[in-house]
């Protein structure tokens, strides 16, 4: 099966959901749910992606080397920290400082040996201004020679988005008009908010509405609530931000809670640190799961468990972590089946 | 072949040598042996184990790795220093420290991916009353949904035992009756006591009688030689500690060196080094090996040369150390293939 | 085939160029250049090479693991600052020092897991006297019951040469008589001379005259010049060192550019920075190019642009570095398939 013939449109690289058109998706989940059932594809033997990680990682090093395996291929795994050095990313420049080597290049003589590759790049943590550019995977992807996989940059996390959506078709069968809440919750360590904005954007893609509870200065990215503000005009989809947590679950039928950074006080520890403290209360238990219309509860992982989400809910009938946790397996082997086959 | 059906009782996680009855222990031994004749074995294809060392490994890493590969499978390696991130073990806690995720989410998350997972826990050497309980490797049986492989804990190392004693039928024939002498040696850099009391319950459990040399204050953990003395009055076996080196090494058939760390000073430094200042002439030599019946010589490696056995025994045509490594392989291969096929 | 049987004499490692004859180097390129045009062979199949990298790596790790995974086979990728624990290379010690374990009983013990074992060593960088004995792999070649292949030693990079040996020869068919530059290029970061050492040889070995343009302090190590200026004589080909980069490129057919250290200043970094300092302009551009024959740029990577050699040369058509890239792969993939099943 040539993918780009039955969509018009071949895959270049995977940054973000919009880089799929809606066959796309619905083949990507298609073919995860058939996967899933246990028809075996082995059709990508001797094929070779690479996962480049510039932090941390178990889920997705795991998953998507299993998939790749289930496959027939194979993934090269490397950690920038320990195998490798700094490369350069800026164009143009006099390499003369810590980095002995150019993104550009690096990826040139990689595409020489692999079919795709997966970056998870380095989030700098000075200034979201400069963190949202996600400017290292866009070098990446403008000088590599295959496609290109985010597995987690400062903006998106198209991967989850993907496991998330079948997780959601699986639970709720029809998505249109559903309601799903974006709940913000506490962490000493929060993440950047790219999960959270590519289930936003996959949801109301969806014909979801969406409620999003945060505290004061937590607002997502401005840009991409104006794309997500634009996409539920279009949709139709009702989209609310800025709610407390009760408001927000209320008639709910998912709560999916992550923590982000205070993107106004990113990079600045101390404030940030101000702000945190000041918040209390964000953490998803069982009061209020009931305020749902039978809510689920949704979380990527990792979890800090009674600070995030309590135990009673996350070990409970509502949790559904384990399951999206399964389907990133189930998604990512039909994203990367579709995608080196074309 | 359903294993479970053969014996009656499947695998459910592999701590230790007593989670296999007798007749699982025997069909390792012979499923290894022939193995290790050559006969081919890819019934493992698409399947995959997990490896999560929170410790260091040369021989385990690679001979678990090499053993999956000539299965058909794969093995997804993870180093916890430098791929991901601290886990918590401790339950119904607020995660409000270090640790972002919990164990028990790790290894169900996990348990979605792999057929197997194999744990090298961490030691926290501060107590040897708080290592000795297994905390870490309990955590991952209790929570994982799919057998969990001790790749030595601070109790076990039953992966070792399991080639040793491969390597003892192989040298000694019945292994009823004959006589093993664990000798302790010195190391500024010693072990836990791991691989010792998995080769004593081993070497009892085959019929075998114990001496153990040690010097003063090197007991093995008191627990586990009460189930040894327990074990060896049913077998009808001697067994001998705290011995000195000529003494255990008479008459014996094979002396089994290995340098442990004092249990009572464990987590003391300066203690520590001052009781090991006072032990010297514990290394096994030309001398030491003459005292016994055409005696063998075994260690699990690494080995610090002429400080725990001398380069001459080593390099001899009584040392069994090659023979253990290389029955590594083909031990683990056996149980992995029982193991995943159940 | 019994690779040996073709040609009288089996590979025992691959430490330099020198460790294959004529008809085996032959025999090597004959074999990429058909699995570059896409021949497909899997006759590796649950064969492993072990890869131990003492320094960093990215080209060589992915081409050597990306080889083995198309030829049906696998390696084990070992990091040691991550993965095990120092290793001791002396023989005869009483090991009460740092390192736990002897290469000796390293390479027998993967000797057992492995069918060959590939090394990048740790350089010492004290002493080139020190260095340029290439002590820790001659102690794997001495005690691996496995061939060893060297992936890059103070002294030689076989691997880089075999790729580039490649790469003349599609670019510039019959290299006899056909001129190759080695260029000195400027870096904060300069690697050893291991990879000019190879070419060198290569280029001689297959007939070609050679010039080597470096600044005052920068020649490359006296025994190899004395094994060059011997081979040179054999061969009748001209062999210039100490030029400067303007009467070195005159004419000449290839520009390898590469930085090494001043090995009269190797181990002194004060020493090496002043005269680092004292060296300008070794930079390879547009004007450079235009004094050769058509010349083409080879380069092994990583490369500091506009340092080393300009943006305007590495990214127009005459550079050859992507082929060399490329052709890591597709020699490797030829160089294990014949030592893997000698």
């Amino acid at each position: 099966m040539d993918h780009a013939g039955t969509t018009g449109q071949a895959i270049r690289h995977f940054h973000r959901l919009d880089d799929l058109n809606d066959r796309q998706i619905e083949d990507v989940l298609d073919l995860a749910a058939r996967l899933k059932r246990g028809v075996s594809r082995t059709d990508l033997a001797g094929q070779t992606v690479g996962l480049l990680f510039f932090r941390p990682s178990l889920r997705t090093r795991t998953s998507l080397e299993v998939a790749m395996h289930q496959l027939g291929g194979h993934t090269v795994n490397l950690n920038a920290a320990s195998d490798f050095w700094e490369l350069e990313a800026r164009e143009n420049r006099t390499m003369d400082g810590v980095a002995p080597e150019h993104i550009k290049d690096a990826a040139a003589a990689l595409s020489c040996y692999v079919g795709a590759m997966a970056i998870r790049p380095a989030l700098l943590g000075k200034s979201w201004a400069v963190d949202r550019k996600d400017e290292q995977i866009r070098s990446w992807m403008q000088h590599s020679r295959v496609p290109v996989i985010n597995m987690e940059s400062a903006l998106w996390h198209p991967l989850q988005a993907l496991a998330d959506l079948l997780t959601l078709r699986e639970t709720l069968g029809e998505l249109k008009g559903k309601k799903l809440t974006i709940a913000w919750t506490q962490s000493p360590t929060p993440s950047s908010p790219a999960v959270v904005h590519s289930i936003l954007m996959a949801a109301l893609r969806s014909g979801m509405h969406v409620n999003i509870a945060h505290p004061t200065g937590y607002d997502l990215d401005a840009d991409v609530m104006e794309q997500a503000n634009s996409l539920a005009q279009t949709q139709g989809s009702r989209l609310e931000t800025g709610l407390n947590l009760n408001d927000a679950a209320e008639d709910t039928h998912v709560i999916y809670a992550r923590s982000w950074w205070g993107l106004e006080s990113y990079g600045q520890p101390s404030l940030s640190a101000h702000q945190s403290s000041r918040t209390t209360g964000w953490c998803v238990d069982d009061r209020i799961m009931e305020l749902g219309d039978n809510a689920r509860l949704m979380h990527p992982m990792p979890i800090r468990r009674n600070l995030e989400v309590s135990d009673r809910v996350l070990d409970g009938p509502r949790s559904l972590i384990i399951e999206q946790a399964a389907n990133r397996l189930h998604t990512q082997k039909s994203l990367l089946s579709l995608l080196l086959r074309q």
